[in-house]
């Protein structure tokens, strides 16, 4: 079989593994997934790297020391030096063959009828290389040299938009013209189930001459994914807009938390800081665009239609499911408050690179861009309490009683998202954060 | 002597060195200055740790071989390892003592009058640490996880308020209660001597309907200084405005280049993106606080009197005189467009490193902290081209005829700084960049 033949193959909707936890119909990580991640244990504290299968991790590090694993598709065995290391950097900046070779790989490792069963019919490998999820601590996947954030939702931007500005002209002028985007805060992107502690800053209250100083009263929550760069580009280099997702090596939700009162003070005229700075959540597995390959869908339609920078043909959106769920400290169960789709998303992630970089602007291995808030067309389909609340005008109504217009004290709030395939799931794994009181 | 004697003893305006070019009044790099940087030469190709005193660097990574180097005052011989490294990060690393006690070891050793003679009079040790400057090559002196860009100018943010927004209202409200800055882009900092391509982006002409995509024809200076973080701050924990400077290990100059077309266009409302993500250029040599002392001067007048966490009693500001001199492609000198001084600046850096982690934002060491543009009280006291010539409205004459509104193509920009003392300077050496044409 070709190359092509082999991606195609562990694309396949009727592959099942003998990891039968990973052929259960909503799990987030079927054999058709494998996403890739950083994780240690308790039998070994090590920062190692790991993919997804079913309830568990399967250890690469003990996989390419078993001389299991090539990074290349006619090359010699992997070793384990690039997979014991405690980002993915290393891996991704092979590229996108080696990538694309040890998802294929492992297909054919973890895949019920195999040709290659030397991890299926070994016991004691097994016992080392395949690690219960539950057990494991995950850890930030990739080391973010930078992190951009854009804001690509038009419903989003339009909501923002009328809520602060004027609503007859909610959407600026440039917003249709461009993927609008700002530099984002890399040091603390943190990874989920990481506590986010509310921060202080300057609030300027409606009729108060000067702002006071104290906890956030507006925190909030932006639903987001972002895409991970597995190949850069040089300074004063830009990437085409055709070749941008060669670009990408795969994507994760994200949670940009927001202090809506923070930055509604602080954002004119260079933009939100503080009120974003303090805690960026992402999920720990990083799903390839490979996997994510057959549920692209057409964006929507641009009108007008963008300068030529901004041009690729085909389609380049992709079908992803959404949801936020919040559940108050000690709440026997969550509330899902919004449920969308990344699909909505105006401008695509090959667009938003095209731009990022058409200035000569250099990306690395490693950096993070987030889609900006994934709001969609309904109310509540909104992905932040902003919107979904309306500025707290409308609290949301809570399962077992209890309001929310913006985010109280051990709350925790996940994201979940994933792609419905036929009788599976390509899914991310929650993104979790709980909310920890302001230092006084 | 005591270590506080010891540190007096290095800004000693009447120490002398027996590297006589050091003496020189003009000279940036006197025996009380010693700032740090990274360089490699023809001979050693291997990028490490230097010091710069007169037209030469120190090799510390050779003093360091000789055993002439403790990295605390009681402590051991440094060995070599932590001054052969590509960036200085990990000797930054090892905190205030060590930064400061080398500095102390170095001046010493390089003192006309010195009770530590081992290089003064070891011509084949002097062969092989002392490097002169002309044949160096200065590399980018530290790895930038994070750079943020404050805009802490009063004078600059007014010019700017009143050409863009209402000159009655120039100044935002928010601007006189926070040090307002925003995240820039870490990754295309480069280091002077860098040229830097003209960027392409959007530009919105005035009567047009849509913008049109094309090379920036309003290329700008922006004139300022940076400063390097030192020690960290962990997520969730601020640094006290009082404690802010024992977190910076020394300062650099910056060019923040800006396409003001660009950036017009693009920054509402999330602030400037690829109107400054294209470059930004940094003088290799970082001075230390310590070497700064002597300039400490008083801060303008706060009014109002700054929240209570933007609070720090005594002064914080510095007497640093700066330049800017542009010149033509094959002109015979440069123009000097600008003469400014850093104590003009409103807000001081411990104040802007406090306001960044006041929401518990974590910095890191390496982190790169710029002023924003230092404008001073009169017109020809500005920091960028956009003030300089009021956006393009009165162009600035040129030595030798022509005129400039903005950077054409071949301009070299040079920014220059340095604290005058009693017959010495103590100088940042050169920031420069030429301007290659954009790329069709």
């Amino acid at each position: 079989m070709n190359a092509s033949g082999d991606l195609q193959a562990t694309l396949d909707a009727s592959r099942k593994s003998w990891v039968e936890t990973a052929n259960a119909p909503q799990c987030d990580f079927p054999i058709q997934n494998l996403p890739f991640g950083i994780f240690s244990d308790a039998r070994n504290a090590t920062r190692r790297v790991g993919v997804a299968i079913g309830d568990c991790v399967v250890d690469l590090s003990a996989l390419g020391q078993a001389g299991l694993l090539k990074l290349s598709a006619d090359g010699k065995a992997a070793g384990n030096s690039v997979f014991e290391r405690d980002s993915l950097n290393d891996f991704i900046a092979l590229g996108q063959d080696a990538w694309r070779s040890v998802r294929i790989q492992l297909s054919a490792l973890l895949a019920r009828d195999t040709a290659t069963p030397a991890l299926r019919d070994d016991p004691a490998l097994q016992a080392r290389a395949l690690i219960p999820l539950a057990g494991a601590t995950l850890h930030l996947p990739v080391e973010i040299p930078g992190y951009t954030d854009f804001y690509s939702s038009k419903e989003h931007a339009t909501n923002v938009g009328s809520m602060f500005r004027d609503p007859k002209n909610a959407l600026l002028p440039n917003w249709s013209e461009m993927p609008i985007g700002y530099n984002g805060r890399a040091s603390s992107v943190v990874v989920s189930g990481t506590p986010v502690r509310r921060p202080n800053g300057q609030l300027k209250l409606p009729d108060a001459e000067r702002p006071v100083f104290g906890a956030s009263r507006k925190l909030d929550i932006e639903l987001e994914t972002g895409f991970i760069i597995g190949r850069g580009n040089a300074l004063g280099e830009p990437v085409a807009c055709e070749d941008a997702e060669s670009h990408i090596f795969g994507m994760v939700l994200l949670n940009d938390w927001s202090a809506r009162d923070i930055q509604q003070w602080e954002y004119v005229p260079l933009g939100p800081f503080n009120a974003k700075t303090f805690a960026t959540t992402i999920s720990p597995w990083i799903v390839t665009l490979d996997a994510l390959e057959p549920f692209r869908v057409a964006q929507p339609a641009q009108e007008p239609k963008p300068l030529d920078y901004l041009c690729h043909a085909g389609e380049h959106a992709f079908d992803i499911a959404l949801e936020v769920m919040l559940r108050p400290r000690n709440a026997s169960q969550p509330t899902t408050i919004s449920r969308t789709n990344f699909r909505h998303m105006y401008w695509t992630m090959a667009q938003q690179l095209a731009h990022h970089t058409v200035s000569g602007c250099n990306t690395r291995v490693g950096d993070l861009m987030g889609s900006g808030t994934i709001s969609g067309p309904t109310g509540d389909s909104s992905g932040s309490l902003l919107e979904l609340t309306w500025n707290g005008q409308k609290p949301l109504e809570l399962h077992g009683g209890g309001t929310r217009a913006f985010i109280e004290d051990g709350d925790e709030l996940t994201l979940a998202g994933w792609c419905q395939g036929n009788g599976y799931r390509v899914g991310f794994g929650p993104c979790v954060g709980e909310i920890l009181p302001a230092h006084r």
